[in-house]
């Protein structure tokens, strides 16, 4: 079931571009609010400026609107993916937890990410020689490369090649221990990116993988979803012969506040996710051009660290 | 200027027991939307199954309701303050942090913190011999004492005594160097709390503490608040000649998902904020009755361990 795409239709109604805003109902005039079956009883609004742009993918509703206090904000079947105001903790952790876990990441495979933050980040290792990206929706590259050019950006990299289709299939067709590293920038478990949170996806990326490689994959929040991240902590275990953790951050304009990510490697060198091996402060991460905002080795080694009532839970699979 | 208090009013409207809910507006029918110039162009919403409490004390605005998937919220001010569901995340963290951080806690005093969530976590440290606490607002700990009796359970423990009245007053007239901790469990610097932002406050709160003595003040949002962070940080270094630290939790119903806490301590014994002397695991901690859900040691660490443009601008003062 996809989430509900609320935006106000009353005095200060907000118009696209082309005047076309039809599909958009009333919750807070004016505002946009998150209104979803994964977290109901709350809802996040953000107040609206202008409708930048809406449409409607083969896989998903696609909108953009310029927000008064978060940047622009892009948002996918009425969930909000990013903010230029925040993005930046969701794109950096997911990223810089893997690629700083492992010496000398070479080739690595993002699934999803679409708005070419992820790839803005992985670009900024100087030892990475391949960076492949497999998304299903070439909607949101565009719109992302219209309306978010400091997050697809990460496009402009030569080390960058683009697929676009589904990234089940794509996994498949990789040649057994490919990659160092997947990322695994998914949307919500409800919509196209359903598959990517279940267990024959996770043993396709372990064979992706070599030995000793690394996964990170979106897991929810654990104010919401420890149901979820549950059923995704006890298959990673099955299927991940390696390290298996689960950290966290904050992301403002995500439901609950926090996003989490699961971090697995493969049977082979140890991987120790917990300590860095890179440092952003000391080798091979490019901070020249775009300062790191949010991104140390101290929050690195700081997102494991679970409130009781998760790792109690977490422990447990 | 105090935060605009909004409920529905369509359809749905919510009934106080006594039919009492003219001054509620409408912004989501149902819903509880919190909207404040504090966090401007952004609300979050929750659905209300029913408005428990609504009244108006000599300070502010007093409303509690049962959420549909929060629990129980008390609102001041139209200011979410806690909800069953996390408060936890709140009262653990701004307790534990300062109270872990020096061996045997003795004499400890609380300013604000009328609904009892501070006390019940204070309680648990068996070195306490005596707590007070300073709550300006009589109403807030009646409603707590009614509605939330597993929060405003901490005024059963018989070392507490409650003081209603001002916290500047009664800090005032505090013998030098009496407590071992004092908690400073506050709303927004907007309404009755502005004063325990300011800079003669700390001063008061030092010349309170013994030598090596600890303060624990709610010091805001670094994804909103960082020119209010700022002032705080800048204040306390020039009055807290021992050591000045801020840590952050989560806390997924305050705005931006995040709240901090200003730690400091005393010239005197050194303080070592960052790695704490007791360990809720092992010693001095009364977990028995009801275990911690959130605090544990090694969340504790990783409080202190901030994104890079928060700890740049605070690391600068």
């Amino acid at each position: 079931m996809a989430a509900e795409l609320s935006l106000g239709s009353a005095a200060s109604k907000p118009q696209t571009e082309n005047g076309v805003s039809d599909s958009i109902s009333s919750v807070i005039p004016g505002w946009f609010s998150e209104i979803s079956p994964m977290w109901p009883g709350e809802a996040h609004s953000l107040k609206v400026e202008k409708v930048l742009f809406q449409g409607k993918s083969d896989y998903q509703d696609v909108l953009v609107f310029q927000s008064s206090t978060y940047g622009k904000v892009l948002v996918l079947d009425g969930v909000i993916q990013l903010t230029e105001r925040d993005e930046c903790a969701y794109q950096e952790m997911i990223t810089h937890l893997p690629l700083c876990s492992i010496p000398n990441p070479k080739k690595v495979l993002v699934i999803g990410g679409g708005d070419g933050g992820v790839l803005r980040e992985v670009a900024r290792h100087l030892s990475v020689e391949q960076i492949d990206i497999c998304e299903i929706d070439k909607m949101v590259v565009d719109v992302s490369k219209e309306f978010f050019p400091r997050v697809a950006i990460g496009y402009e990299d030569p080390r960058v090649t683009l697929h676009v289709g589904d990234g089940v299939a794509f996994l498949k067709a990789v040649p057994e221990g490919t990659y160092d590293a997947i990322i695994v920038d998914s949307s919500d478990p409800i919509g196209p990116a359903q598959e990517l949170f279940e267990k024959p996806f996770f043993a396709s990326v372990a064979k992706a993988l070599r030995p000793g490689g690394v996964v990170c994959t979106q897991a929810e929040s654990i104010w919401l979803h420890m149901h979820i991240i549950e059923d995704i902590v006890t298959n990673c275990r099955q299927i991940f012969k390696g390290s298996v953790n689960y950290a966290w951050t904050t992301v403002p304009t995500y439901p609950s506040g926090v996003i989490g990510f699961m971090l697995c490697s493969t049977e082979g060198p140890t991987v120790d996710f917990k300590h860095p091996v890179n440092s952003v402060e000391v080798n091979g991460i490019d901070t020249a051009k775009s300062p790191l905002k949010f991104y140390n080795s101290e929050i690195h080694a700081a997102a494991f660290c679970l409130p009781s009532f998760a790792k109690k839970i977490i422990d447990s699979k």
